[in-house]
């Protein structure tokens, strides 16, 4: 039986970012490293929670942000309980590709939901299962949308200016809690990012 | 141009509680009467509610009484934003077959969501935009079970002592707050339980 505890990770940042593909890196590494790794995408990774991702992000469904953020919070309820905390309690890492500082940045900071109060009602509603290490990978909004290629989904096809807003929100969660939420440069190169995450990783978890 | 203000009418129950017929007749009685109604259903008369309906409702899902809360509020909000709020600025009638009542009853009494902090979330939520008039048909729970002859959706399929707490919610509902919250016995025939609608209609809405 392991005696590891279990270690959960989110990664963040705005569309571009280049999240997928360091998320898969890093669940390579790790398992190269000898731990077990669940790697999990928010929405999504439940039953209810693809439903809610389909709706939510590939519809053209009107839909308020406080409507949005509602529905992103009780699917991500689902994916606490059904795969976050048994993980956890099982001693494996956890690499979740978004979560609850999403819905605070993209519906609060981008939306104009009041900010205070959905942190306080997210944070609630996962019974405070809150990441260990939150990696935002931060881009000028300009150079994220430059790099996109495939179709823009809702959440992309907003304005520029609700991104710089989301942006600003990535920054201001950093500041806040410096200990659990730290800014990666991802305007450098897919390798300098990856040798950053490295060294982020390897001090944080010991694996 | 109508003097007339909106009044918010919603319909609350158990299965088989006569909840649809009654509001078919409801309807109709107030178009009669010459007001414009407005007839909803929660979960649902939005593309969103319609979304989360089939999802809540019926889908074999696991689905914890929380994220089920959130997704229903969450749907709820944007019915309020886009139906409810919109017809009742226009002076209309709103009808609606079930509301924020059957949160705080199906996930708080029956699937043990703190009662007062639901209340309160969804409230918030929906931005205070509460019922004029609740009316609640009651039935002992076999009774309801009995009247029940198409195929249980999923909340009709959960065991016999939830829905006891769920009358027992209703129930408490009325005695907090029996301006807004009125208990009809829905064990009388359909014309019984129409004359007690009528007078209790006439008396708060002046047609």
């Amino acid at each position: 039986m392991s005696e590891r505890k279990g270690f959960f990770i989110t990664l963040e940042g705005p569309e571009g970012s280049g999240k997928s593909t360091q998320a898969r890196w890093l669940v390579q590494r790790l398992r190269r490293a000898g731990r077990r790794v669940v790697w999990l995408q928010d929405p999504g990774s439940t039953p209810v929670g693809c439903a809610t991702r389909q709706l939510l992000l590939h519809t053209t469904t009107p839909l308020s942000p406080l409507a949005e953020a509602l529905l992103f919070i009780g699917g991500r309820v689902q994916l606490v309980e059904e795969r976050i905390r048994p993980a956890l309690a099982k001693g494996d890492v956890v690499v979740c590709d978004r979560f609850h500082d999403s819905t605070v940045v993209y519906q609060g900071y981008g939306g104009g939901v009041h900010v205070p109060w959905l942190d306080r009602l997210g944070r609630h509603a996962i019974h405070g299962v809150m990441p260990h290490l939150t990696i935002v990978l931060d881009l000028p909004t300009a150079q994220g949308f430059a790099r996109l290629r495939r179709s823009h989904d809702r959440m992309e096809r907003k304005t520029r200016q609700f991104h710089q807003q989301v942006r600003r929100g990535y920054l201001q969660l950093a500041r806040r809690d410096p200990r659990r939420v730290v800014i990666v440069d991802a305007s450098k190169s897919v390798d300098a990012v990856r040798a950053q995450l490295e060294s982020l990783i390897m001090k944080r978890i010991h694996p």
